[in-house]
């Protein structure tokens, strides 16, 4: 640790925090963000959120008691303060590498995360049952912080438990960092909403008049009921001329202010403590707060990779023209391709734009373009009822977050046999997102759905034909794929293709071994195919491009030639492909050996995605060990 | 159809009804009721909601352009007088039975139907998404109406149409259909606010203005603006003292207004019609309207059973002292007889307190038993943030809405191995709710999901020694059962027993052919096999217990003793018990032959448990008949 960091370097835990007097705080938080920005800068991770929520961190374990008070960071890429403050100084260099400390909050990490980070919107529920818990053990006193972005206030499950605690009368304190913006800017009625509130004149006369209040009577004696009173007295007189929404749910509102101003969010979260009842604070914060650029470009700056921490600019890494293009630029180009040939394609993301590359759509066909912010079982109710009119909805989600809408995906669109399209991008293993964020489920968990066709590409150039046939087939349909680069770099050139349903394909016929993989991870066959040519062993391979429905006929072919199969895919073993090769098997009597390689029944944790498909038994080496054992038990 | 229906007899669409004169509208509604109560009081549905919603459906055909315009009814069962209007109204004798009408609206049975039903909340999103549909094809005459309860509107998928169709100034109409009863009486901070709002004094002033205003001037000529200032004048003056939640989210909200009062609900919808953007109508309704017993009793007429039509009284069908207690009425027993031992035992069911029995343990520990409304992704993280803290969540769902919550049950559950019992209620077929509603699927997806242990009892013991086991597990735990009765009567006499994890159990040894089977449907496995003995084969008879973890000790065993296997689920034949075992013999490279016994790979309509049984092949007799080939295979 440097020298500079003079403050930082005294605290290993809140209890060093709290022997700080007010006045340092604020130098505090500069050291803070220079810390995060000189770890960001060579170890990219989240910087926009967690620049934006320093202040708010150390006012949290600056007033609260933690670990004994609870504060649960939603999502919890913005928690990277919290991290460095409660004893995880040095460990956040390696933030998010393999063996390194999580980039979310994680219960075994730290007694000082509460609960669990990755997904949005979880946060209230889960302060809720913390905070019912200790009103069962007759403990008033403890307190329950959940700090949720506006963008994860627009999922239901935040909804969900904003109608619960808000009737429930337990002791939880919702703070609100309201930046308008979740990855991409923030969409949606509630943020028009917020935007009004904090956007209005009265803004600052609250601010003054908080900030008054609490001056002159920062004293514990100081009666809770009059702090109420004031606040409200405060609140009335400036802020109440539009309706308050999270008032109609029986929170008690207070704000917004500013998030930055380290001591009056010290003073106003130290007044909220001795408020009873579920009360929410809404504070104003700026992604990316402190470094220039990335508060003028949040979106880029939201996880920007390698940076230059003196200027701020981006470390681009410059792709060479060979290079291949990443499945999502495929996704965006090709849609976009669709959409000027047929009028009636439109795209749908839940807060994924740029990440998706649906923003290549958002610009070229705005009106046919839909962010619908992170509120994941909407996007896909929402396709079904576009569907029933004739569109044709490419609603794009990631793999971990389709979890969100799995009833949606049964019930509105598979039961009712609406053409809506799935792709399923970031699906199998995605890397320093961790345990929470893997896309390890969707083949097992979408393959007992009836009606649903699924299909994983090999390369760019399938991703594009799946995806027009796609457009054909006029029945719900998935396609998953992974994050990153495809294969090959000339898969613009050709025209589209309709692919047969539910076929596969042949990529190379062999002796003794097959190895029928789906998706991307099908190349790493080809590549040991190759590789085992030259030591005399040719294997057959086959690509089966769909799970479902699945290509029987050429199992059959595949069964009859070849006495050992191997399944290759990037997912969980139970329930995907393997298992519906396996079933097929038993179904028709045959005898073949099968070998499933696949993602072990547990959770994977982060880590670059080579070193994961070597621990998960995905990577070249391993392919090769597997072959080569199912070779022998041939010769 | 009786000659008494003299309005009734003569509509046959929506065209026949806007025939009518406005005051004969009453006479109509009437009717409705009459008939309604007739062929609900001998073949059961869901009475209450649809006798509350009947002027509000006979208003919506009336005034609007069906099948044109989109009504969406949220659930839907509430939409019995739709289906009667809208050319059903003979079918309607046959609602909910076999290759009958369906209970819920549903796309394939009528052009009316404009999205199906059976989950809630669905409804706005959907609704939205036609509606930009219609704005996409430049159509903004078009109206989209999503009629929902205000039990549906907790749900998040509400909101998040909500949050959504507000900020989309889409042509969108969503009609709260306020009861103050989901199924059971409805929770929460909404529920509060919305009794806040219709029971002010206001209400009737309001009403009457609006009666006023419309009277007087009920002419298309009419402009749209002066309307909405007069609407928004009467409703400032009486009504926005408190927050208004819709209106902080994009909507012109209207109301509350008196659901039953047929002429007034005409009136407004014709003003609302010619009101462009998102608008919420409120309108006060009763659950049961027309029925006394109903009216009274709003959580027992919900769906009565049988009933005397002219009193209104429940036919009560007695159980004899023999006969078995239903699995729902075990749950209730036992988790209270668990809760006096244990005082960190709680109870969690999102608004299904009656159906699934909790409402026992809420009566003995109000305290610790939570209906959190319909809301089961808070439900499940509710119950992650109690465990946190050292309580042990029952966390009682129906396997067809804990589809509802997949992601929290990996994300928020089982990643982080809290000890959340699942208990799912009402999984595999269920019957007469149909397609929508039966529990195929949750062996399947949740198979896949890492540390999560499931479990199903065969009888009534051992769901009480599962749930008894559950509580000392520390770890997630499932435990899946049917609706309806067990076997036995004896149950509730045996103390409590610990299951050993991961163990099967046999329950006959024999030869050639073993029945591996999981759950209640074992039973027909055990009476199967007596019948097999009388013809002397006698086979091996196995309950797994556990689908996860596996008994592969006992497999092997089995594998050694049999060479012919069939296993039997009560659950979609992909990625269950059957997918289990077939992953296990080629793991281990076994050649015994396998039969899968359970749901083929569809949707499976309504009917009596007994004919679906039967039609999806799970029947004693094709138990039978399965056995018999396979045991002929052997000799």
């Amino acid at each position: 640790m440097s020298e500079k960091y003079i403050l930082l370097n005294q605290i290993n835990s809140p209890i060093d925090l709290k022997k700080l007097k007010p006045e340092q705080l604020n130098d505090l938080c500069c050291e803070l963000q220079d810390y995060i920005i000189e770890v960001m800068s060579v170890n990219p991770g989240h910087l926009g959120s967690s620049l934006g929520a320093i202040e708010l961190a150390v006012a949290m374990h600056y007033v609260f008691d933690t670990p004994n008070d609870k504060l649960v960071w939603d999502v919890g890429h913005q928690a990277y303060a919290h991290k460095i403050l409660t004893g995880r100084r040095e460990e956040f260099r390696n933030i998010r590498k393999k063996d390194g400390i999580s980039g979310f909050p994680k219960m075994e990490e730290s007694k000082y995360d509460a609960f669990g980070g990755g997904h949005a919107s979880t946060s209230i529920s889960a302060v809720l049952g913390m905070a019912i818990a200790a009103a069962l053990e007759g403990n008033q006193q403890r307190n329950h912080v959940a700090i949720i972005g506006d963008g994860a206030m627009t999922g239901g499950l935040a909804f969900e438990g904003l109608n619960n605690a808000g009737a429930a009368q337990a002791n939880v304190l919702v703070i609100l960092n309201d930046n308008n913006m979740a990855i991409d800017h923030n969409v949606g009625a509630m943020s028009t909403y917020l935007a009004k509130r904090t956007t209005s004149e009265s803004y600052n006369k609250f601010k003054d008049k908080i900030w008054r209040l609490f001056s002159k009577k920062d004293n514990e004696a100081y009666p809770a009921r009059r702090i109420i009173q004031q606040f409200q007295a405060a609140l009335k007189g400036s802020l109440l001329k539009n309706s308050n929404l999270f008032e109609a749910l029986g929170f008690r509102y207070f704000g917004p202010i500013d998030g930055h101003d380290i001591l009056t969010m010290v003073k106003v979260l130290k007044g909220l403590q001795r408020i009873q009842g579920p009360k929410l604070l809404h504070c104003v914060t700026i992604k990316g707060k402190g470094l220039k650029e990335a508060e003028k470009s949040q979106v880029l700056y939201h996880a920007p990779g390698k940076f230059d921490r003196q200027t701020g600019k981006i470390i681009e890494t410059f792709l060479s023209p060979d290079e291949p293009e990443k499945y999502q630029k495929v996704f965006g180009i090709t849609i976009c391709e669709l959409a000027r040939q047929n009028p009636h394609i439109v795209g749908i993301t839940p807060a994924m734009a740029t990440g998706c590359s649906l923003d290549l759509m958002m610009k070229e066909f705005p009106n046919r373009t839909f962010d619908v912010g992170i509120a994941e079982q909407h996007a896909v109710t929402f396709s079904a009822g576009l569907a029933c009119d004739g569109y044709i909805p490419f609603c794009n989600i990631y793999s971990t977050f389709l979890q969100r809408s799995y009833d949606q995906i049964i019930h509105d669109v598979a039961l009712q046999k609406l053409p809506v399209i799935f792709c399923i991008d970031r699906a199998g293993l995605v890397g320093e997102d961790g345990a929470t964020h893997h896309g390890n489920f969707d083949l097992a968990f979408l393959r007992c759905i009836p009606n649903l066709i699924i299909s994983s590409p090999l390369n760019e150039r399938d991703l594009r034909n799946l995806m027009y046939t796609a457009t054909l087939a006029k029945n719900p349909f998935a396609i998953r794929y992974p994050r990153g680069k495809g294969v090959s770099n000339n898969w613009q050139n050709t025209p589209f293709e309709e692919y047969p349903i539910g076929k596969g394909i042949c990529l190379q016929n062999g002796e003794n071994v097959a190895v029928i993989s789906i998706g991307h991870i099908g190349n790493s066959a080809i590549k040991v195919a190759q590789q085992l040519q030259n030591e005399n062993m040719q294997i057959g391979l086959f690509d089966m491009r769909f799970l479902k429905p699945l290509d029987e006929q050429l199992l059959c072919e595949i069964c009859q030639h070849y006495p050992h199969l191997i399944t290759l895919e990037n997912g969980c073993k139970i329930g995907g492909l393997g298992s519906a090769v396996s079933e097929f098997l038993l179904r028709n009597n045959l005898h073949n050996s099968l070998k499933i390689i696949g993602i072990e029944d547990k959770f994977i944790e982060q880590g670059d995605v080579n070193q994961l498909q070597q621990e998960c038994g995905l990577d070249v080496q391993n392919i090769v060990r597997c072959i080569k054992e199912e070779w022998k038990k041939s010769v």
